[in-house]
């Protein structure tokens, strides 16, 4: 199995859990629903679902243990795109082609559907705890993880930063800060979680596989600024020049663009690199090369 | 001790273990820290976090033992109140009679504080569960029921109904079940999860254990909607007539100021009659006496 098929394979078992997550819509309160609903469906790669089940299958578990999980972080960064596209925020209208959740729905379910998001993934991995699923206290391991990669010391503190930052100039050093916390502590609670999942929750184990997530973060997050300036419209799905236009400075603003790709290829092969401490790693050594080199 | 000194010494131990749970503001990303703190401390009667304490008091645990959950759901209901201040919810510029998150700090900042505090009680749950303060299996219960009860099919899905009723005249049964999602199922969270502290997680405890949470929740409820046309605005901490203004249909709407009093009495006795399932209950009883005769 290829990269990509086995990728689709992944995305098709996050995509059938998730439905199954997400309450019916057959209640007085169905427009929140229907919004959340609606972002988890836009598509997108399902890249974090994928390293969360592939590094709890290295890691001897099998891929469907790991699902809860999986969906959790799904839901979490659908979270995170709701709340970034409001209009206090980045105010963008369209999220992978399609309108974003609060010009679909209106500012105020946008909001809730949001918040909602930012909740349900703790209801999913504490059920997977309690069904013993996922060892008790490796959920609970798992569930703390999340919070702090989520919370004010990494995404959220991170696109805190990103408004800070808004219209000033910031140094090299506080822009690839910034990505860490902003779209790497996700990645890294992903490869991390996978292993905690597999119940190999051991500390020798975990750096490695977080500090892999941290560097693929941090290229994806380069990429993306790199193909807003050079992708066009309808494969990246979204307007170019936003960065530009929200008064972004980024990290291809700050040292251009052939050394943007070139750091690029550098934290790729050093995301690699950590993968030689695990054993059968052919897909994430792939799936790596596969997201520096992408195109939306 | 009287009810009222209890309860000084519940908000006590909540609001200084709250200032440790919080992290350090001195780091770059300092605003959403100082927001979701200015949030927290702006006082507030501590009613959630005094009700899981003496719930997990007088099913036999000690007061302590519940402490990070009672921080979790302060900073659970704190986070409600921020984004239900917000522009495109209430748009209220007063909360307890200082400045609101997003008059204080921006919208987004106040956006992001409240994203920070949705997530951080998981955490807090979660370390005392691998710390085995609470048992593991029972701070996974804990979790599960705090996302329940604030997500889709309760507290947000209560802030649904109450954003889809703005401008309409909803049945008396439709804004009771508004509120019985978005301020009862907090009140239930906090009688249930204080029992589950103290290990008494079996079903027949908590079943009334909610109920009085409930039932105290819908009143507390209706006491609020009389107190927006009732009350003056230095007592309250916020512009009296509120809620005509935002197009908001009450049940003091529906049914008048004096069916409501009545109401209030009727939901009170309801909810002590639940009480006479536990002992050493005359806190909860003096309390709920307290908080249908409330003035702010």
């Amino acid at each position: 199995m290829n990269v990509n098929e086995q990728l689709n394979e992944y995305a098709q078992m996050t995509e059938e859990a998730l439905g199954k997550y997400i309450p019916s819509a057959d209640c007085p309160q169905k427009s929140v629903i229907e919004a959340a609903r609606y972002s988890l469906n836009a598509g997108g790669k399902r890249l974090r679902p994928a390293l969360v089940m592939e590094f709890c299958r290295i890691c001897g578990g099998k891929p469907e243990t790991a699902l809860p999980v999986a969906c959790a972080i799904e839901m979490m960064h659908t979270f995170s795109l709701i709340h970034d596209d409001l209009p206090c925020m980045d105010d963008d209208d369209l999220r992978r082609g399609k309108p974003s959740c609060h010009k679909a729905f209106g500012e105020a379910t946008a909001l809730l559907a949001g918040d909602a998001l930012a909740i349900m993934p703790f209801e999913i991995i504490a059920k997977a705890g309690a069904e013993k699923i996922i060892e008790p206290v490796y959920a609970l391991k798992i569930i703390q993880l999340l919070a702090q990669l989520a919370g004010f010391v990494g995404m959220i503190g991170g696109q805190t930063l990103d408004l800070e930052y808004e219209n000033k100039q910031p140094s090299v050093s506080e822009i690839l800060e910034m990505y860490r916390m902003k779209t790497g502590a996700l990645l890294e609670f992903c490869c991390k979680a996978g292993c905690i999942a597999a119940n190999w929750g051991v500390q020798e184990k975990l750096i490695p596989a977080g500090n892999f997530g941290q560097r693929l973060g941090l290229a994806f997050q380069i990429t993306d600024d790199i193909l807003d300036i050079t992708a066009d419209e309808k494969t990246l799905g979204k307007p170019i020049g936003s960065d530009k236009e929200n008064g972004k400075y980024t990290y291809v603003s700050a040292v251009g663009i052939d050394k943007a790709r070139e750091y690029v290829k550098q934290l790729t092969a050093e995301a690699k690199e950590f993968l030689t401490e695990f054993s059968d790693t052919e897909f994430l050594n792939e799936l790596a090369d596969i997201l520096a080199e992408r195109s939306n």
